[in-house]
């Protein structure tokens, strides 16, 4: 099995180098390459194979009740540009070694199982993330088949008709897959952080995936001076209201981690404006970003009344003001707490130390958990993060968590 | 004599309309209009005008004792662009209307009194400031004379030439005046930050002129990451590092403040970079400006050690690194003590409260304190700040200045 995965990531690996890292491109040939690598290998394998209307590659294994509903798994084979070979691959890899190995051992199992090779995860490309699993669920909405292509400017409708996908039902909004019809979905995926490689987990299984409020641009009007000429008690500073505000916010979050929350806080862009900033004037204008996640809606929405009371704080305070823009939400997903328990009592019959950990980032398991699939999924370590060539996944590694994801589709499929 | 300033203001005024404001552009044709405006004035008042060897406008009036250190006073005449009409004028016009008052009342004083009406205090359109006052003392450098007017990117030096300055004189670095020659420089100024508008002050004389040291570029480097997927615990964010490190400076400041110290800190400049920051991307590196300016020398040097240890603190608490780039800095000035209690006794003489203040903004009068000149200011109350178009000077205030002035003239004169 080990050698099947090793030639599947080196398969995946030379056809999707462009030189500095790896590219196959959401709804685009490198995608569309990638599907045809997998689908070659399983057709090989004696697995059958098929397009369903999102023109994601689904690979059948047919059990003895088909009317039951089915055990999904698999990932996405998209990625970033020069990105890694392994965030999205290694789940759909996994997930094949698992048929691979029901196949060679001749086990039919009672439940059908089927591996999904989804397309268009990354939103670097269309600004949009789960374009795959959401158009599966009829949750593409006509703005989001508008959206250009950054590179290209071709429409997200045209790029999804181009490599197969019924552009027609999915603008319907119609379901291309009842969710209903499928018992579980299971997800194996690289870590995309660095808690794994810290705490020396070689796995580890995932309790939710963090939700989020995002503001784009904030920004705090204060009153520009001369930076010689006013004393500290007539300042109305940006930057210091600004350093003010985001200390006590760290502290906050300080202080809901103590208390055994689950969150994390981003401010990525910070700047006082080019267009009136110099070294001797006193700023009167800094705009940032604010992003905080959770697996917790209550802890969001805690959080967020927190960040504006804050800001009306340091408002109050400081004699500045500050200008929220939309808040923007990204509901969190739960993972269904049935498989989180089968997962990690997998982990610990293999030996394994289980730390169950949320996940950050997002992913397709969210989609399928949010339409009411009982969803779960397998981390795996790697090093240096995702979205760059320097991601890091030990074989070994991997290996484990294929197995944790081989048994519990054997133990899902069985019941 | 009130209607002799507001004839002057007017013409300075029409004269250097650029359509939005004020525009005398310094060693340029606005700054020397400006100049043939105040001569033909003083001409015209029977008083003796001449040009010295750096270009300034010296008006005199003969004292008894002639070889005894004259008394001296003035500003400059030059302006930013689209600036105010007050900056620098204001001075000017103060010191013509106490030489033109002791002509019409025919008083010849025991020492000579001169006006000067110096060129180029602006730092905006070759990036250095106090030109004139600093050629009168040798003390433009090669480099200086060599630096590119921003607009035209014609030389400082050519420039100067052009207006009539001896380039041969100052390239050598001559002292076109002797600092032994002068018993006082004397200068009043319209205040450039809010202080004497906020404590009602319509005038105050000036302690000393701040110095400052500067880092126009410090970077914290601490390590990107995905905003979702790495935990608190494991970041190194950038931008918390620095929110951190300026918000205990704040602190610190305050405490400097409370021990009565004088200090004022600004961070003009700050920024994620553009090349790398995004809304879901743990920022790894941010870039800021840091100035802390003070009359004392020793104020700044502990805050400038606070501000490293500060730096070096963040750097173990957070595991991020502060690079500092090197550090600029220019001396105060202090003022002279007898002539600061001289003044303050003359505006306590004239019924006006009498709280002396210290000058962020630096000016020509520090250049002739720090060659030895016993030096002092008159801070007239303006509000909106200067080097803008809203600058605004009631005249009340300014004849209350005008007349500090006038007294501080006479009085030293006669000794």
């Amino acid at each position: 099995m080990i050698a099947l995965a090793q030639r599947l990531f080196d398969r995946l690996r030379a056809d999707g180098f462009d030189g500095t890292g790896i590219t196959r491109d959401s709804f685009g040939a490198g995608e569309s390459r990638a599907l045809a690598i997998v689908e070659a290998e399983a057709q090989s394998l004696g697995l059958a194979t098929e397009r369903d209307a999102g023109a994601n590659l689904v690979v059948t294994l047919p059990g003895t009740h088909p009317s039951l509903p089915a055990i999904a798994c698999g990932s996405h084979l998209d990625s970033v540009p020069q990105g890694g070979n392994y965030d999205g691959a290694a789940g759909v890899i996994a997930g094949l070694l698992a048929l691979a190995r029901l196949r060679t051992d001749n086990i039919t199992p009672r439940r059908t199982i089927r591996l999904y090779a989804l397309r268009g995860e990354e939103s670097a490309a269309f600004g949009r993330a789960y374009m795959g699993s959401s158009a599966l669920f009829g949750q593409l909405s006509a703005a989001d088949l508008a959206l250009p292509h950054l590179a290209t400017g071709r429409t997200l409708g045209d790029c999804m008709r181009e490599v197969g996908a019924d552009i027609a039902r999915i603008t319907r909004g119609e379901r291309l897959l009842d969710p209903a019809s499928l018992a579980a979905w299971l997800e194996l995926h690289i870590e995309q952080g660095p808690v794994l490689t810290a705490r020396r987990l070689p796995v580890a299984i995932v309790t939710g995936i963090r939700g989020n409020f995002r503001h784009r641009n904030v920004t705090c009007l204060g009153e520009a001076g001369h930076s010689g000429a006013v004393p500290r008690w007539l300042r109305h500073d940006a930057v210091f209201a600004v350093a003010a505000l985001l200390t006590e916010l760290d502290r906050s979050w300080q202080a809901v981690l103590a208390a055994g929350d689950d969150l994390v806080v981003t401010t990525g862009v910070l700047g006082t404006d080019p267009a009136e900033h110099a070294l001797a004037r006193i700023p009167g204008r800094v705009g940032f970003s604010f992003e905080a996640r959770s697996q917790s809606p209550a802890t969001l929405e805690a959080f967020h009344a927190l960040f504006v009371d804050e800001c009306r704080r340091v408002e109050e305070e400081r004699g500045v003001r500050f200008v929220l823009d939309r808040r923007i939400d990204t509901d969190p997903a739960q993972m269904d707490r049935t498989w989180i328990e089968r997962l990690s009592a997998i982990v610990r019959d293999l030996g394994l130390p289980d730390e169950p950990m949320p996940s950050g980032a997002g992913h397709d398991a969210a989609v399928f958990a949010n339409v009411g699939v009982p969803s779960a999924m397998i981390f795996v370590r790697n090093a240096n993060g995702s979205h760059n060539p320097q991601e890091a996944m030990a074989m070994e590694d991997f290996m484990a968590g294929a197995e944790v994801l081989y048994r519990a589709v054997v133990e899902g499929a069985a019941t």
